[in-house]
């Protein structure tokens, strides 16, 4: 539901004063409009297409389903109503529809060779497309890391430069904060040692090399934590990194500029 | 000015309840913060400083000038303000800011490849961010096409269906629109000789072979057009486009799915 | 669809809190509304009686279609849906169309006597409804300008005196926009004889005697321009401008304070 | 105050993507803006300059104070600023700034034509721009109507038609509303009669002729009824309807479609 | 209709990125939601339940008619739609129900000790949700005061203290405005007195105890003012103050913090 | 920050048109407005006076600080600005004051009776509002509890009939969101049981008596859970819950319709 408005406004964006082309060629003519893939992927677009019917009078009929595969050349959607809406929101839908598959493909990528640790997104998304982007992430496999600042805390490097240690700022939030789940960003194992006994849930060991994480791992299990991996992940080494048994591993390129799946809108009679 | 409505809501959407992480460690302290660069690149950031600055109280001193180049581990802006303030609104800063350097970077070398062809966007930008996402692209030494729907008018390939004929659409289209500019999408040789003594100021050749650019290019400026080029256009073949001299290219990829620039935000006591 | 917002946020101000009177005499009884002509004019109605059909549970017979004349006392639509709803927008529905119809009559009167020269809009318009006001326009058998800065540039007195010199602000334009359409304003012929050579689409000849525009015009069109002629245009003068046979006449008058047609609305039974 | 954002979206309407003209030939170049009056007329801008200060930037030092008359040629305001930022905001400020005077000067005619009776303006104003119609109605030495359907309680004939009679809908009105301000849309002297007793405490004598007028204006004060008249009122007959002394005359002309006052900015270096 | 907006950003303040728990347990499966009163009170629902309707897809039907009274145990409405909808839209739709209903049995109760004294509210209301408390107040029995600051004028003792005298405020506030309805608060004998012969509708004799009021209201009327009588006025000292006859009482109250209406939303398969 | 959009808003719902009576009497005067409280309580004003404060060109100093005490009489913050700015916006201040001080003041008692048990909020905050009620909880002492519906999972029992158990439901829901904190509602022993070996962190005994807590709170313990307590926790009981040492109490009555804090703005010279 609250994608319409957001999916509106693009529309707006791309026609502040409507479609001079359609606008001069077309009246109330329907037509047909065939989604076609330019690429293979994993499909992730009923918010999208939702969007599009609930907010411009076209009927969407999906025919490959969120979480399925498709191959180059396959119809994925069909849009039913009139040519001059459907022409007024394709470039907005494609592009929308286009990173969204390209973000469930990538993350479907991570997943299998990272399994069966799971994949978990971050906050690199796309600026007020976010709860696409991580639903995009779950069609894919994966798993959404929090949506925000406001959801869960995260005490990272600059707070701990600000505050001047990783112990007091955890210490100094529990007092505010008894229960909230808290994550803390790990540099070092001195770091990871000074956390001894405070009441954390996650440790982030962040742009470790694997040996150091080799180490590290069992340790932070030890002293009762459950730990994320993150930075620097790449299709590449995953699979090296899973080898290890995080508890999970979170990614940034999934929503950073993952390649889109190339799609095309073909009218029919 | 615009762009700063655009971001409040992006960093609302990033913190709907507040930063619960700095809320609880930070109270009034003032810190500098550093943008440091992860890869080097094109400079495109004065609108999303701009923005910061008049929504957030914090100033910002950029040290690499629009449109200028940078190196791995260059600082290229300073933030100065209230630290909860600019934690507040880093990452929503920096994925954008990766995103439009990243843009300027691939259209410099684009624009360094075709040259003295002049390399244009297209409409598949990001949306709600078209107008950054364009500025960026005139940071990498590229130009901007239309828009949106609403300033120039393109006869593509789903209106021709619609109509019938190229030629009828133009017809249909200039008795509206005496004086419009207007571009035309050609699929090959039949249809540009369709054209013959229609008011068009631009053909655009989509998706062409170099063989078949290289005859109809002449042919079209004959008949009095300006030639554009696109359609799979890469880094690897845009020098082969350009050598056939069309007026302009434009590149979909440009601000399809860029590579970002990696920047990371360092605070300073 | 847009003008839905637009029309929404015009009845809200006029019923912040609601219809007072309505919502005290009335429950749900069904009503029919006739709006009437209270002058004779040109039908331009179409995207109000669509905004007001989405956004209000009302559904509208347009008796008298967009472009087509009605006299005084004709019924040119019939509303059907709740009487506190009618009234409800009533005011809002008639402030508009009363608009747009004078709008597309007046229009109307200048391209008859324009004949065969085509008449132009400008940006003269009601702030937040110059979609509504171009669209008035083409019902009257205008043609639209461009819709505002960003579409099409033109470079003005103003910019003139802060560059320096016509010539110079043509040539920083296109050294920047080697394509965009460009429109030049001009105002003796020292500067249109200092265009020589520029790749100028249009020249706009702005507030001069007929006398002057008898030479200037040929003249212009001789250095390969087209030519606009604009400032000062009535019902009055129009045609012996239309006798000099310039490309196209642009009319603030158009917009800027067209006599409105009175209408009213009748409840039915 | 609230007037800023609405300006801010006319800005955004006429620059949905900046000034390409400006944004190609300037860059932070300060100037000064010289607002001079094409016509005569009365003043109304403040509420406009100070959406602009507010919203841009731009200083603005007003020379004619709001009420006060100017004459053709005389400079009217001053504005400072960056010479884009003025130039981006031009043609919103003389819109709205050319109706506004138009408005007030038009009110300030028929407020001494009627004088001493007061003239009082409508809800036949420009729709989202009320406030700033119903400020220059009060520029002119009018005086303000109901702002809208929620203010101020009034039984016109379309009601009269749902409820069956006037008495009726009063009563029904008074049942809900005891003590609410309310005024009646009388038709004919039977009409009028049949008010006797009721809580009403004013009383509209719509579209009537002078003589029927002569006759029921005081046999409605008999009644205690203030009385208003309205219902095509002209410059030409205004002092007559004046001459029969009602407590107020309401003009829909004031707001409907005023002539404007022709302004133009001149930029100074 | 105009709820609706303000509803849809309240579910929106809930719920940022969605339901988590229900996206994660529910699909597509219809249910049928009870809404069960867990307090006896007075019904003030339909609003409420007409922007649910209207916004979520989602049918209700309304058991209990606004305006008529429930007890404990009584399904009051019965909600029929997905239940994952349902679910996201349960907890403001029992925020909201619960505080106008909660509105509308005080009132009633303050309506009965009163009678026939009529009972008003104030602008103590919930901001942003004015609207829906001032029709829970009318569902209650009680009527609505002035909507805001734009509807009614009221001289209050800030004023007084910033002109200098009542009498002064009120003449100034006359010479403007000769006919707007005008209520005056007076906080002693004096300042009564100072009244005699302006033009004023009602005094407001504010924070009086009853020695004063009988006193003073008699001496008011005299005067030609409707008297007002507000300022501390309970549940348990109404009734006193209605017996001194005053034309209104107005009650802070009724909305300021009135004790809600419990309800649970209970699913049926 | 955010709240400031909010509460314009609001002021502009209660001024849709502007002050009617300060625009009348009032021009550029400057005026101080002390804020008196007329009861004691807990401050929890800044987010509001900041909000004032970058909206409305109005200077605040905050007397009292956030989370101290006051007394009846006490001035808690003085403004400065123009008397017409400050009366424009001091109703809505003054609501949204009292509301928060209200809940602080309430929550300050909970905590006292509670201690050292931590109290809690709930969802059950005025909608659009939420963000406010919850700081108000924070300077009262109390803790919050998930923000809304997206950042925290809570299983209650609608989710239960209409997954079929609670068991059912938790092992759904831990498929999808391996990590993700979770709150399980819990009405008797048999349900506890259930959860036997499940990955849950919190199970939340409602609305339960003393001697069922008593016996299933340490059992919960055993089975690994943090135990909330929750239903009908009154300023009466809550001490003998306490005594019962869950991890927490939550308590919706902080912000369902706490007692206002009455306080009043006095305009000084």
């Amino acid at each position: 539901m609250f994608l319409l408005d957001t999916f509106k406004r693009a529309v707006e964006e791309d026609a502040p004063f409507g479609d001079l082309t359609s606008e001069s060629l077309l009246s109330n003519e329907k037509a047909d409009g065939y989604i076609v893939a330019g690429d293979g992927g994993v499909m992730a677009g009923r918010p999208i297409f939702e969007a599009v019917m609930e907010g411009f009078s076209i009927e969407i009929s999906q025919v490959v389903r969120d979480g399925n595969g498709f191959k180059t050349g396959d119809i994925v959607a069909i849009l039913q109503g009139k040519a001059s809406d459907i022409l007024l929101i394709e470039r907005t839908l494609l592009n929308l529809l286009g990173r969204a598959c390209g973000i469930a493909t990538l993350t479907s990528l991570f997943v299998k060779r990272a399994h069966p640790v799971p994949i978990y997104d971050t906050r690199k998304t796309l600026p007020l497309w976010r709860r696409l982007d991580k639903y995009a992430v779950r069609m894919g496999g994966g798993y959404n890391h929090r949506m925000g600042l406001s959801d869960v805390a995260m005490i990272k490097d600059n707070h701990k430069r600000l505050i001047g240690s990783l112990k007091e700022a955890v210490l100094k939030f529990r007092r505010l904060n008894p229960h909230a789940p808290l994550v803390v960003e790990v540099e070092n194992e001195e770091e990871l040692r000074s956390l001894e006994g405070l009441s954390v849930e996650w440790v982030l060991l962040d742009n470790m090399d694997v040996e150091t994480l080799r180490y590290l791992i069992p340790l932070a299990r030890d002293m009762g934590f459950k730990v994320e991996i993150s930075g620097g992940v790449t299709l590449e080494n995953v699979g090296r990194y899973a080898s290890l048994k995080p508890d999970r591993i979170s990614v940034g390129a999934l929503t950073k500029s993952p390649p889109h799946v190339d799609f095309s809108l073909e009218i029919g009679s």
